[in-house]
C-alpha cells in the first residue's frame, strides 16, 4: 500500500547515529493522546488494522534505497541495513472500536531502538488520522440515537486513501453506511446514495427528472426536493408516490431545516404517505443534530460529510509517539510543559452497574482488577491475534457507547476518571 | 494511483440514469468555492496536477465492475458503458500556485454529462484538500516574510496519501523544505530533519547524545536542545560549538518562546556563535509567527506541521463542482442560500502599479482586458498544456504572493474586490 519513504527524514537519520554507535536494545515507543481538546469527552480507537498492515509490509525498495543514497547523507552500511529491514517487535495495542481516554497506551511499540524508531511517523500518521476521525463520528452517531447516519463525505476528506480509512473510521463509529464505493467495495460496508442537483437541472422539469430516476432505479429511490422550492418538490414527490410510484424517501440539502422538514412532513403526510422517510444532509454536525432533535423535528436519518470526515472542528489531538522505556529502564522528558507517563503500561476499566467507572494506567506487572482493554496483536514480527471482521469492530463500539456515562456521552466538556499507578 | 471506485455511489446511479434517458448532451462542470470563511482572504490552487492525472487515468478495472455488479443495482449495459470508459472531454483550469478568490471557476470540465458526472468526487476530493492545504500555509509562509518554514506535519496529516500531497501543497505555498522523504522524493523537494527526544533520552547524557550525533552527521547538525532544560541544552550545544566541533542549529520545541529563544540567542552569541541558527517548532500556526516577528523574537527558522497540514483553524472549504451549462443553456438551482453563478465563466485580473487591483468572472466570450488566469489544460482527453516543473509552480506563488494588496496579505478578514460580468 504505502511506501517505507512515508516517514520523516530524522527517522532514519537518528536510527543511522543510533545503530553506529550501538543504541540498539529493546526500546519502548507508546502512542497516546497527552490531553483532550475540550470539545472531545473521549475517543474510539481506530487504526489499528493499518498500522498492522503497514508495519509487517513495511520494507524498503530498490528505488528507495537509491533516493537515500542520493541524498549523500547515509552511510552504505545503513542503506545495507535499511535493506534488510523487517520489523521483528511486539506491538501490544487497544484493537479498534474501544473507548479510550487521554494518556491511554493506544498501542505500544516494542523492539530493537532504531527498529522501532523508524516506524513513528507512518503508525502515527495513520492511528491519528483514524481515531479522530472516529471520535468525531462517535459524538454524532451517540447525539442521533436511533436516527441513522450515512457517511457522505469522500469528497472533502483530505485525500484519496485518507477518505476511503475516514469512511470505514466514520462506520466503525456508528454510520450505518457510506457512499464512498471504494470503502464499500474494500471493507464490506453498506453503500447509499441519492441524486444531485444537476440530475434533476437537466430534465425539463423536476418531476420529469423525478419520473426518469424511478424508472432507472425503482427499488427504493429516494428524491432530491430542494433544487427549485422544497415544498413543491415535496408535492411533486408526494403525486408520484400517490399514483404509485415508489418513493421511499426525500433529501433536503438546505435551507431552515427547523421550519422546512415539519412542512416536508406535513405534505407527505397529508398524502398518506407517513412511510416516505426525510433525510437530511448540508453541513450537519452533533450541535445540529442535538438541536434538531430537541425540537422533535422529524428527520429520519442524515446524510453528513464535510464536517465528520475532516473532524472539522478538532482536525487534530496531540498525539505522541514517545519513547517510554530503553533497556528496562523508563524514560522521560522534563521540559516545560509536555511531561509525559514513563514505564511500559497496561489500561484497565472498572464498570458499575454496566456503566463505565474510572480506568486504571498501571505499570505492566502490576496486578488489577478490572477489564484489561490492551492486548499482544504482534509478537517478534508475527501477529498473534487474527484481525477481527469489520462487523465485530462495529459491534465494540456499540458495546462502549452503551456503558459510556451519561455525562461523558453528552457535548458539554466532562473528564472521565483516570488514575495511574 | 487510485481506483475509479474512489467516488460516491450516486455518480454512478445518475450516469446510468442520464444515459437510460439521454441525457449525454455537453455539459459543463465548475469548480469554486461559493464564499471565503472568515479566516481566509484568499486561496492558493493546487491539485490541478493530481486531477489531470487521475482524470487521464480514469479506468473500471474488472474487479471494480464486479464488485458493482454484486450490488445490484447497475445495468448490465451501463456496466459495458463503464468498462469503456475513457475521459473526452475538456479541462480549463487556473494553474497550481495562483492565488484565487470565492466563486472563480478553479477548474471547469467539459464534456458529455454521465462521463463528467461521474468525475465530481475525485475531481472535488483532490482541489479541495490540496488548495485547503496551500492557502493555510500562504497565510503563514506570508506572514513569516523571509524566514523560511520547513514541514514537519507528516505525521498528523490526514492518511499517508494526503499527507505526501499536502507536503506538496505546503512546499508550493512557500515552504522551503520538508521532513516527508516521499514527498522529497516523488516532488524533488529538499529534506531537512533534526533529532527526536527519543534520540537524547538513550544517551547517558544530553552531551553524550549530541556529540554522538555530530559524530554520524557532521554536515550541518540541528540539535534538539529542550529535552531536560532548554537553557543549559543551550550551554552544552554552546561548548561543543566551542570546541571546534560543527553546530549549524537548535531547535526549541517547547515552552515560552518569547522568553527562552532571546535566551539562547544570548547564550549563544556569548560564545560568539552568531551564526547558529535557532528553529522554533510545535504547534506554530500564522498568528505564534506574526506576534513572534511583531517582538522582535530572533527566530531563524519554523519547523511547522499539525497545523499547517491540517488547516487546523478551516479543515474544509464550501468548494463545490457545479453543473453551469447543458446544451449550451446555463443552469443553476433556485434554492435558498446556495446559489452558483451560471454558465461557462473565465478570469481576469487587472493590476496597479504592479498590485492586483481586481479580478472579473466574466462569461466565456466577452473580450475583458487583464491577465486571463484560467486556461485549457486538456483537450477532448488529451492534455495539451504541459504540466509545469514543481520549481515554476513554486515561482508562479511567489510572484502571485508580491502582488496581493496589504490588507489581503495581512490575517484581518479583507475581501479583494471582484465583479461578475
Amino acid at each position: 500500500m504505502s511506501s517505507a519513504l512515508i516517514t520523516d527524514l530524522y527517522e532514519l537519520t537518528m536510527a543511522q547515529s543510533l545503530v553506529e554507535h550501538n543504541k540498539t536494545g529493546r526500546a519502548v515507543f507508546s502512542v497516546t493522546v497527552r490531553s483532550l481538546p475540550q470539545e472531545r469527552n473521549f475517543l474510539v480507537s481506530c487504526g489499528l488494522e493499518s498500522v498492522i498492515h503497514e508495519v509487517l509490509a513495511f520494507r524498503f525498495s530498490h528505488a528507495n534505497i537509491a533516493y537515500l543514497q542520493s541524498q549523500e547523507r547515509f552511510s552504505e552500511s545503513f542503506l545495507d541495513w535499511l535493506c534488510a529491514f523487517r520489523f521483528t517487535g511486539d506491538i501490544i495495542a487497544v484493537p479498534e472500536g474501544r473507548i479510550v481516554f487521554e494518556n491511554e497506551p493506544l498501542v505500544r511499540i516494542e523492539g530493537s531502538l532504531p527498529e522501532i524508531q523508524i516506524l513513528e511517523t507512518i503508525v502515527l500518521n495513520l492511528i491519528h488520522h483514524q481515531t479522530t476521525i472516529a471520535s468525531k463520528t462517535a459524538r454524532m452517531t451517540i447525539t442521533a440515537g436511533s436516527i441513522p447516519l450515512i457517511d457522505f463525505g469522500l469528497r472533502r476528506a483530505h485525500g484519496t486513501d485518507g477518505g476511503v480509512l475516514a469512511s470505514r473510521a466514520a462506520c466503525i463509529a456508528g454510520c450505518t453506511g457510506t457512499s464512498n464505493l471504494e470503502a464499500g467495495q474494500r471493507f464490506k460496508i453498506p453503500i447509499s446514495g441519492t441524486m444531485a442537483h444537476s440530475y434533476i437541472l437537466v430534465f425539463n422539469s423536476e418531476k420529469e427528472a423525478f419520473r426518469s430516476y424511478i424508472k432507472t432505479f425503482p427499488k427504493d429511490p429516494v428524491l432530491l426536493i430542494d433544487t427549485y422550492d422544497t415544498l413543491t418538490g415535496a408535492e411533486t414527490a408526494a403525486k408520484l408516490a400517490q399514483e404509485g410510484l415508489p418513493v421511499s424517501g426525500v433529501r433536503i440539502d438546505s435551507g431552515d431545516i427547523s421550519s422546512i422538514v415539519p412542512a416536508v412532513r406535513n405534505i407527505l403526510d397529508s398524502y398518506g404517505l407517513q412511510h416516505i422517510k426525510i433525510i437530511v444532509s448540508g453541513g450537519v454536525d452533533e450541535h445540529d443534530i442535538r438541536h434538531w432533535s430537541r425540537e422533535g423535528i422529524p428527520i429520519d436519518a442524515y446524510g453528513v460529510g464535510t464536517k465528520m470526515l475532516t473532524s472539522s472542528d478538532i482536525p487534530y489531538l496531540d498525539m505522541t509517539y514517545k519513547l517510554v522505556e530503553y533497556e528496562n529502564i523508563p524514560r522521560y522528558k522534563t521540559s516545560t510543559g509536555k511531561v509525559s507517563i514513563p514505564g511500559r503500561r497496561d489500561i484497565y476499566r472498572h464498570y458499575t452497574g454496566g456503566i463505565m467507572d474510572y480506568d486504571e494506567i498501571a505499570a505492566t506487572g502490576i496486578d488489577c482488577k478490572g477489564e484489561k482493554l490492551n492486548e499482544y496483536i504482534v509478537k517478534e514480527g508475527i501477529q498473534i491475534t487474527p484481525s477481527p471482521s469489520f462487523e465485530e469492530i462495529r459491534e465494540r463500539f456499540r458495546q462502549d457507547a452503551n456503558r459510556l456515562p451519561p455525562g461523558i456521552r453528552s457535548l458539554e466538556t466532562k473528564r472521565y476518571q483516570i488514575n495511574i499507578r
